[in-house]
């Protein structure tokens, strides 16, 4: 696979990986081959250090549809619970993927943005979105839990435990404006400029401290269930660390004499 | 007991157990006694599969005052250390039963929502209100500290950490709008129709498939204090056992014809 | 030391300690000396009954400009790891110093308050600011990552996931606005009135049942990641001790004789 996915577009540019969920007749829907090629594709970002950052978005005015009513859930109502327990530890490998890399996640979401799509951005570090952008933790409309790829861990932190019971328990649509009021859009742009404004947010992150960046990431990620105590002393531990790096010292030098710090990540 | 409560007032329609604080001459405050019945009802409610969901709410315009000056705080001031601790752990396991049932708890919240029955609320899953709702963690205002029931767990999982600190400290009461501005109210509804409302959501949570909302109901509980990994690979197991249900296959054979599912529970 | 600090402004008016970051000519920057000094204030607060709460702010309009570029960040880029993580871990002790006193800090933020200046107002209870209070966890913007004193485990709490990732990526300033809206800030007063205002929360508590307070705030910390059950049991506990308190019983009493409470803090 590495940079020719089946199941994605892949577009590299400027150390930017902008991944697009790409069936823009479906409203881009996941099959068990994406879903594994993502997997695999963001499992593999841990040791590409020619990337720094992805934008994450869907073709056609679409995020995602999430996962595919005739290719998924099908097949899915007629297996037994080994192959269930495969397919639902397979999903939750490609979030778990998502934010063990170190490159943040930058979710550019317009239209439907539903099931696994909701997932997908919710597993994002930042997201913006257009007007239009319909989200939905639609799982309970289709007959299960909304625990489904960790929502019931990580939305009530984005947006708070009673909303995310809300949309958890109904299913019901999010949309863009209480998705801003609520904190989990970080921004909302025209459906023009959606993608443009991502790439200039990851392009920012890329060209600062990325090695630092990785480092927030990560320690967002260790410190989800430490105590106050024990989440100071890592971060006394990564962030001297990152006073070990080039760019610190750099940053410095450029304070020194006035001018303006170029980061290289290392 | 059962469904002949004697301290607060029961409705059953529709699977939908309506709990209503009952004394509304003084605001329909608790006592030891409503205290251990709830707790009582609601520890059975993990048995009761004829009950599917719950509205909490108060008689009379308001919620509740809380546990009762004369008939609770007055006893507890002449008490020894291993009989407060006994009041103070059955207060606690009414919340701990309210979390621990799989039906989902519409509070339905008018007027005075203080003291306990601020808490009540606070462990409720989904919480409506009027303009009017008045709520207020007062402990503070009787020398008590704000950590009563899991106040100073569960506030700031829906607030926040800053808005929860506030209330907690000075015991000042959250209007409605802020309520609502800050995640704790779902939605303000008119006086009138709070009520309808309420029961409303309830029923559309009992049409739907209701095994899968209690093991949403569970995971919410379960993984608030997991790692992001624990959380995903709890899920996975969850989800594959909802995978299982009659209703994911009715959902999926709903969907493949064109038809709107309907639910069962099994 | 005592009340004589060397390195900030202590004045210590009916229990209130007011601690002013006192270097008005270059926007309050702190350095080793006064990290020092402020984590051993803090220590010994634990042990100070004349001191009931703290108000934290900044001389001359703005609250703080964070760790010196001159005398902090300069010496850091020329250590060796042994002393950068006695660095790390000196301002994170003084964070944790400021979890575990059991006096509520008030901050008042007017100006700038950046890098260490907005951790320390995070690290407080109660964040009041102005409408020119720019805030920014700038720490990428020198080079290093968003996890410096606890942020990647505070901030998240406070304003939700998705929104803190943005300003621990980015090291953007939130204004005072946004500061509101986002829970952050809990009141925006005038330039003119915000220490006052500070101050009167302050006494507010302070004539309150302070001993109580001091129990609220261990147990927003010890809560941090307990589970839900094992909060309502530590609860349980920490109200039964309040329970003993004379402020209970005087609360008690006032009630009873329909007078206004008086607090001693015993």
């Amino acid at each position: 696979m590495k940079d020719k996915p089946s199941h994605f577009k892949l577009d590299i540019n400027d150390q930017v990986a902008t991944i697009t969920i790409n069936r823009p007749e479906r409203k881009n829907p996941l099959t068990f081959e994406s879903y594994a090629e993502l997997r695999d594709y963001f499992r593999d970002l841990v040791y590409r250090d020619d990337i720094k950052a992805v934008v994450l978005t869907g073709a056609g005015g679409n995020f995602s549809s999430g996962g595919d009513v005739h290719e998924i859930i099908g097949p899915l109502t007629r297996m037994e619970m080994p192959e269930l327990l495969a397919f639902t530890r397979m999903t939750g490998d490609l979030i778990k993927a998502m934010r063990a890399c170190p490159q943040p996640i930058i979710a550019a979401v317009d239209g439907i943005c539903v099931g696994a799509g909701a997932i997908m951005a919710m597993a994002s570090d930042i997201r913006l979105a257009t007007p239009s952008a319909k989200t939905a933790f639609l799982f309970t409309r289709v007959g299960l839990a909304g625990c489904d790829m960790g929502a019931c861990a990580i939305l009530p932190r984005i947006i708070g435990q009673g909303r995310a019971s809300d949309l958890l328990y109904t299913g019901r649509n999010m949309s863009a404006d209480e998705g801003e009021r609520w904190g989990y859009f970080n921004r909302i742009c025209d459906s023009e400029s959606l993608l443009e404004e991502a790439t200039a947010y990851a392009n920012r992150l890329v060209s600062g401290p990325n090695f630092a960046h990785g480092m927030t990431k990560t320690m967002l990620h260790q410190e989800w269930n430490m105590s106050i105590d024990q989440a100071i002393e890592a971060e006394a531990q990564a962030q001297a660390i990152c006073m070990k790096t080039q760019d610190f010292k750099r940053a410095y030098d450029a304070f020194a004499n006035k001018k303006t710090p170029e980061f290289k990540g290392d």
